[in-house]
């Protein structure tokens, strides 16, 4: 069975997605041919305005995060190298723009799907949907910087 | 003292900052003139890639929250009328775009200013900056749209 990047150790503490935050979202990352796609299930208390529907800042960690694992896993095969493997390789948000086209309902799965749109030397930008019930509720556009980790 | 929007009903349950939400993140927004100002301080599992640096998807949902509740109060001042009375007024986030200028530090509180850029209709356009240690280390813009809640 496939790992998830997270649990190959494309990161660690992170709140959005380090399988080592007991506190955090834990979203896990995994390869569809180039892209990269998640399943996460939110809880009650990650609701927005209103109960039924999905907190946009929780939207916004969930497509930065995913987007992230994507660059860091993609620039892993390019080295053909492990994920995880040192010297780490990672990538930090320059920014991010979040489009939120309907609500997203709290009790269904969201499903990430996570493709990068262009790669310029350190900087890689990815391109991420968000979809609940097979509709596209949000898309993001990520531009990450490439930076090496301990 | 003056009470925070949230405390006075701005929003309830969101993850952000609803007060009655015990597993969120609280946020507490005021008056500033015509800006809304916020500090808050995050905790050791807020972390992003590295322990040391605030994530960005926390960063995220505080500049968005923060825009959000700065529109609510704004449509009430403008109706003469009190923050959370009826019939009550919300913002939905359209759109949201964040720049992450700098590594922004856990272990220090975090300072937000909301203002207003254009008001069109139902539509708000926020430009929020996150400061720590008096350097600005997160900008965003928020298009919030305004939705008649029960």
């Amino acid at each position: 069975m496939e790992i998830a990047f997270q649990d190959q150790g494309s990161v660690h503490h992170c709140h959005g997605c380090g399988a080592d935050n007991e506190k955090g979202l834990r979203l896990k990352s995994y390869w569809d041919g180039d892209d990269a796609i998640a399943s996460w299930q939110a809880q009650a208390h990650h609701c927005g305005g209103t109960r039924e529907n999905l907190n946009g800042g929780i939207i916004a960690s969930l497509i930065d995060c995913h987007s992230l694992n994507l660059a860091i896993a993609l620039a892993y095969r390019a080295e053909q190298r492990a994920i995880g493997s040192g010297p780490r390789i990672g990538y930090v948000t320059a920014s991010m723009n979040i489009s939120y086209l309907k609500p997203t309902p709290i009790d269904q799965s969201v499903e990430l799907r996570a493709r990068v749109a262009k790669t310029e030397g350190r900087k890689t930008w990815v391109n991420c949907t968000l979809s609940a019930g097979g509709v596209i509720r949000a898309t993001g556009e990520v531009l990450g910087v490439r930076v090496e980790w301990n």
